[in-house]
């Protein structure tokens, strides 16, 4: 849960930070910018700052901010409709992003979320994404990911996001963010 | 038709215009820009710059470089392997691009390529491209466009893409590059 200041200061920070990285946003698009806390009410810690491009029925594009250490919590995207579900490519453009998917765990990773002790993260292969890196994940592959200590901006190339069907590894996180009466 | 030499000029500029946008590619990237003269061997006239990041059966992501009033020629997507065919989306990120797509033709059209009194251009309905702006281009959909006097770098996000599949509306033009011998 958040308020409504916290989600319009995660906007201002993630327009702040898209705007020095030379991404330019429309008005209306920066006011639109999704604040997840995906139902933890710790945004620092795991949240993301999401703005969609375009989602159609066929194609998905969005930009991803993650403020300094911020984890986007661990989840798989499942068939839907007939279709094995979002194939999605994360380029790092900005900062460095540490991708963990299903594979050989890494023997020390760099990152540890806080509720990783709760069993709430299970896929350790590490992938270190830094500006002009990319790495496409499959439909049905866990994955989570944690910006490095500046932050990320990652863009994400995708089948169609149908976030609501997101399958997430802790049963206590609920995608969709809830706005705290004021 | 074009020479290595040409070719290579043209990277290092696509480059340079990218890196000043504040996109990062990698070395290979860089090497591996596209240089689409389109058979007319008057690249600065039509021509187009791409970096492919991905490109698999179900998504696409690129970005198109366009050189100060160059023009990327008049074509469609066609429907292939059961699919409607390529959608695609623009999503200007520097400089200024006209583009024309099927519809109300505009009174008083921007551009006026060289090749337009030859009949290569059939749809004149304009729509201006400027940062942060995006239009969506559905598959059988006649379209072309060109740059503004400064250039421009626009991002595309698609389905699969088969360039050699391209219906080009001058028969003057081939979609492959053709190198010169040294």
């Amino acid at each position: 849960m958040l308020t409504r200041a916290e989600i319009e200061e995660a906007q201002a920070r993630a327009t702040a930070a898209l705007a020095e990285a030379g991404i330019v946003l429309t008005q209306a698009e920066q006011r639109e910018i999704e604040v997840a806390d995906f139902g933890l009410s710790q945004l620092d810690e795991t949240g993301l700052e999401v703005v969609v491009y375009v989602n159609t029925a066929r194609v998905c594009a969005k930009e991803l901010v993650l403020f300094p250490g911020q984890t986007c919590p661990e989840h798989l995207h499942p068939p839907f409709d007939g279709t094995p579900g979002k194939e999605e490519t994360f380029r790092c453009r900005r900062g460095r992003v540490y991708l963990y998917t299903d594979g050989e765990p890494t023997a020390a990773p760099a990152c540890r979320p806080s509720r990783a002790d709760l069993g709430a993260y299970t896929v350790w292969h590490e992938i270190v994404l830094e500006p002009g890196d990319q790495h496409t994940i499959t439909p049905g592959t866990r994955h989570w990911f944690q910006a490095g200590p500046d932050g990320a901006i990652v863009s994400e190339f995708s089948t169609e996001s149908r976030d609501e069907l997101d399958v997430f590894t802790d049963p206590e996180i609920g995608r969709a963010t809830v706005v705290a009466d004021a």
